[in-house]
């Protein structure tokens, strides 16, 4: 129990600022407490007003006649530090505080948070808010709120932490007959935070799902464990806003400006179970789903349908959401044979046709829930004259109830199947009105079992075969920073690499022509050269690369024309010489970076490299430690993964190969919290093997852990 | 006019097979048709009653006291042929066949359509289905259908392919308190198709936009002059299914395999200024705003809204959709401080706050409606405790009206802002449910805005330079066709290409290892061999393939190999001898096709070659002819188009060369009808010039031209 009890599951509430004025918010809390069959005292607190809705009020929280377990304050926020501060010494369990004009408002309202937050620390007092609308609980017949629509009872736990979304989705709810647990409006999380209330839902059997808005989370890590321990056994369902909300602050590396937030949020969501829907009116139809229906065993869905354009509609939808229309069995087709008229499509969307009488559907039904390559049916129904929606809708929800496996509805229409959707409501089949949208919860669900599923697995521990010597790595790290140089070059990022395994080609420093042309004989040509100094880290925009060499003359050409190209571009750099490799051939190029995400932390991101990482954005983002489960993931989420597992023979590479590297980057990223951003950019697939080619290590003085 | 005025405004109406038998289709026609307010007469037909409905029973329709302009048959199929030639013996104007049995149960259902088809050639007879429900037309109280829903009266003209949508759409038209002209389901378009339909509404000047629900369609040519036609003054809206549906059919090009059927209509659906939509759900909201709003003349949206939730959603779905946040004015900017709070969000979305009364959204309105930075605005209202929904509604449909932008409304949330969707109804301002919608629908009607400007803009004429001999490719190909080969090999197709002026790498036939020796000399070093041989299609597969050989010797030794690794590839292939060509230096690979498709006729193809093009997909579509315009957008319709405008300055090419190429290329794949698939690819971008390095032209001896 993490203190929350008494702030959901109050013996006795004070609304401070208790008002009875209509409209005023002191009013509307009052009004949703009072009469509405709450089981415990409420009071209200108001220095100017005798009494409230005929309830005798107190001047303050400090008069009342016992310690309260939550008060509720609804006061403009200049004083709100105050009245916190009076909580703490009238002995108050817990407070939710509504009034906005806090964090949102810039920095006065920050203080504010800030002062509120010192007031409470030690004392053990929870608080909800502040800018929020507060909670409902309807099993308790408690709405702490003031919200101008009631909850239905019911499963789900819902946290918004947009309050004004709450009326919309609560008129929603209750459209589709949606009932509640927890309707909880988070606000600013001054106190109370999505992990909080995760943590304190899970310890309440009733709820079967939770469904959070959200625009982002603080504590990143405590919310990830929160998250990992709920999913394994019931979904969390996100809709998370700001998508395409690119961090606008200038990174240094490609991985930094490709590893956008969102994204980073998205691998996050995926690592954590947590199923991410794309709007918030999917996440009520899709929290209904997953705590209704069992969860589908796999991507292949039946379609059963009384017209064929839905049908196909439908598997437009299939094909889009990543599912697969189910290749049914020649005995499932032999049965369908036998229970459908002779003109049927013979073929999966099963369409019962125009004439479909409810026991044709329900026969259809029974032989796909029983065919082995199906895992999930949606059955769709498009009213035609002599269709008798509600009929059908009892027979298949009836099948459906016996069934292990995932169904779902989709009666097309309004007035006319409205009676039907009634019986699928009652017997708990969800149904949905376009196809699209049974499709996209079906794949929801999926997503949903694929991703415990990795929760679950216990992936086997891979012999790295190599074992950094950390020493040697901190003395480049010091090196570096002695001379104030945070953007380590390519030949000390290379070493550094090489310490784990990570293969490069290999690359020397020189200080001068002569000893270039030197290395450049013991590597063996062609050569490439590049500039080092701490202060160009665009080396291709100076002028400053020279790839190809083919003779000892070339590199001697080529390091005089490096160096003082580099002097026209960067007059005041101090140039110290230049790196000399030797060159990989290959067509293919990935990219391997991380990054520091300001919410998450350290960050991972695999991708095609070259002209496909910007063009294409062909890449795939995870959150360290890898293990091979997680590294095998982020490859076979690129596009570029298709070439590597041989899909064209020469660029073919053994992939055990590929996520050792991932697993030792990952490593490495952990073992050093210095480092902020890191680019192998290109990784160049030659022959089968793999070479880091450029690599770019940035280091600082600390970072952000997610902690 | 096309013979369809009878059939949408007959003086009287015949069905035959009418019915008391409640639930028979022939019951519901009678029954929609009778005591509705319809003016004309209406005649049951059918030889086993005496009467239907207490109105008196004909035999036959040779049996009626006059002429009739429409005849409803609704029989068992293999009755109708026989029913048709009485109804055309009887002079009888029109007729709908309702009955199903035809076409989508086979041959013999084929064989029947065959039968009518030939019965009604030549005699004017119109014939609508059949496979279909019939039409409503509310103006004259016309319900010639046996849909369980009637149609509400307005200016939409809605053709449905599939009969069984009809009643979902009718239910969802009535809840949203969408209204038709003419509201008609088509069937299997035996006699009656979408461009008829379409060229019949283009007379009615009461019509404001046509949506269609569409599978396939029939006779291309004349759909596109229709559509071209009609969308010039009013919009064609459609959904169509079957977007993922590829075609099946083997094909020998990359372009045919690439160029799959839903594409080729996405392409057709730009050209004609179409707007498709995603769903059957979003035809007729979409319609709504494209009839009921002005166009907006950018991409450029202001978003007002209540909450902050909704207004991130909005954004990530306008840049999802390709529209812009409109950048405000400074001038703009001043204004809104001067209307709204002191901590409004000094930002696009507009955040008016939570407490917004009405006054605050019109003026905040008001404000955007006259900033020139502004191409449209999105109202959102998300309800919280003391918004008035229904009185913002009020004033921001008052200020819309006076406006030339687009306004479009999004009042989230069920019974509680119902009231306030009604007065936008009533004042005809088009409101959605979600942010989401909203911007689908503003992005579909920029996209409609752009295409018309495609098709008034009168492009520039280009000079190709070249002035192909047709009767030098004639040869070519008459040639090839002599030894019965259809694949022409790449010295053939470039010299064709050539004569239009298509930029190839020099390459030429030797038929021994002396000759391509001497060849290539006179080429130059680095050389390239192929081999030549009419059964090999797939030269890289048979190893048959030799790049980058740089002597004499070399060019001798690839000779005996390459035809010896053909030879056991295929050994019964005639192998004539090898092409010698330059090789071409450049990293970036582009694709440009030609396929016949099976509804189109001749399409063109261009994208991102190399491994991009199946990877990535990086393709765009059109229909030839191309003018310099149209030319321009399938360029820049690709991801490729950003390099070779120069965003890596290495790939910069003078795209006008480009455009000269598609424009020449489409010109060629019309002058030879023959063509079946071309490819070109890759075209490597060398230096800034583009050198097709393998060409591929495959012929036959007639094909599809769409006509």
């Amino acid at each position: 129990m993490n203190g929350l009890d008494k702030l959901f599951n109050p013996e006795s509430i004070a609304v401070i600022g208790a008002s009875n004025q209509k409209g005023s918010v002191g009013f509307s809390l009052m009004k949703n407490l009072i009469g509405s069959g709450y089981k415990g005292t409420v009071y209200p607190v108001n220095p100017n007003r005798k009494n409230v809705m005929g309830i005798q009020c107190h001047k303050s929280i400090t008069d009342l006649p016992e310690e309260i377990d939550l008060a509720i304050i609804a006061t403009p926020s200049f004083i709100v530090p105050s009245l916190v501060r009076e909580c703490v010494s009238a002995k108050t369990k817990s407070a939710i505080i509504v009034s906005s004009g806090f964090g949102e408002i810039g920095k006065k309202g920050q203080e504010l948070e800030r002062e509120i937050a010192s007031i409470v620390r030690g004392t053990g007092m929870r608080v909800l808010g502040p800018n929020c609308l507060g909670f409902i609980r309807p099993d308790k017949k408690i709405n702490a709120s003031f919200a101008t629509r009631n909850a239905l009872p019911g499963k789900m736990a819902l946290i918004s932490q947009s309050g004004a979304l709450c009326s919309s989705i609560l008129d929603w709810a209750i459209k589709q007959n949606v009932g509640f647990k927890y309707f909880i409006s988070v606000g600013s999380m001054l106190n109370i935070n999505f992990a909080d209330l995760i943590e304190f839902i899970e310890q309440d059997k009733d709820v079967e799902s939770i469904a959070i808005y959200m625009e982002t989370i603080k504590d990143a890590k405590r919310f990830m464990d929160a998250a990992i321990r709920f999913s394994k056994s019931k979904p969390i369902i996100v809709a998370k806003s700001g998508r395409f909300n690119e961090s606008a602050k200038a990174a240094i590396s490609h991985t930094g400006s490709m590893a956008g937030n969102d994204a980073v949020f998205e691998a996050a969501f995926r690592r954590a179970g947590i199923v991410r829907v794309e709007s918030v009116q999917d996440l009520l139809g899709c929290a209904k789903a997953l705590a209704g229906q069992p969860l589908p065993k796999g991507n292949r869905l039946a379609i059963i349908t009384n017209a064929g354009g839905p049908g196909v509609m439908a598997t437009d939808a299939v094909i889009k959401n990543g599912c697969r229309i189910a290749a049914l069995s020649n005995e499932a087709m032999a049965k369908l044979d036998r229970v459908l008229p002779k003109h049927w499509s013979r073929n999966n969307p099963i369409d019962v046709l125009g004439d479909a009488p409810p026991e044709r559907y329900g026969k259809a039904l029974n032989v796909v829930l029983k065919e082995k390559n199906v895992d999930g049916v949606i059955v769709i129904l498009s009213p035609q004259a002599i269709t008798r929606p509600a009929e059908v809708a009892k027979i298949v929800a009836e099948q459906a109830e016996k069934s292990k496996k995932t169904v779902l509805g989709c009666w097309m229409g309004e007035s006319f199947v409205e009676p039907a959707r009634e019986v699928l409501r009652k017997k708990g089949l969800p149904s949905y009105r376009t196809p699209e949208k049974a499709v996209r919860v079906f794949s929801y669900m999926n997503s949903y079992r694929e991703n415990i599923a990795n929760l679950y697995e216990k992936p086997k521990e891979i012999e790295l075969g190599s074992k950094p010597s950390k020493k040697r790595i901190r003395a480049i790290f010091d090196k570096n920073l002695a001379r104030k140089n945070r953007v380590l070059d390519e030949v000390d990022s290379k070493e550094i690499l090489e310490e784990y395994g990570i293969p490069v080609n290999k690359t020397v420093f020189a200080a001068n022509a002569k000893d270039a042309v030197k290395q450049a004989r013991l590597l063996g040509f062609p050569i490439a050269l590049k500039v080092v100094s701490d202060e160009i880290t665009h080396k291709t925009d100076a002028n400053a690369v020279s790839l190809n060499l083919a003779s000892e003359k070339e590199v001697q050409n080529a390091f005089k024309k490096i160096t003082s190209n580099a002097r026209k571009a960067a007059p005041n750099a101090k140039i110290r010489g230049v790196s000399v490799q030797k060159m990989v051939a290959g067509s293919l190029e990935l990219i391997l970076g991380s990054k520091n995400d300001s919410v998450f932390g350290p960050v991972i991101l695999f991708g095609m490299g070259g002209v496909a990482t910007e063009l294409f954005q062909d890449k795939s983002i995870g959150l360290p430690p890898l293990n091979q489960t997680l590294a095998k993931n982020i490859i076979r989420r690129t596009k570029v993964y298709k070439l590597l597992a041989g899909y064209r023979k020469k660029f073919k590479i053994n992939l055990l190969e590929l996520e050792k590297i991932l697993i030792a980057f990952s490593q490495f990223v952990l073992d050093f919290p210095e480092i902020q951003e890191i680019d192998l950019n290109p990784i160049i697939v030659s022959k089968g093997k793999l070479y880091a080619v450029d690599a770019r290590i940035v280091i600082g003085n600390q970072r952000n852990t997610g902690k």
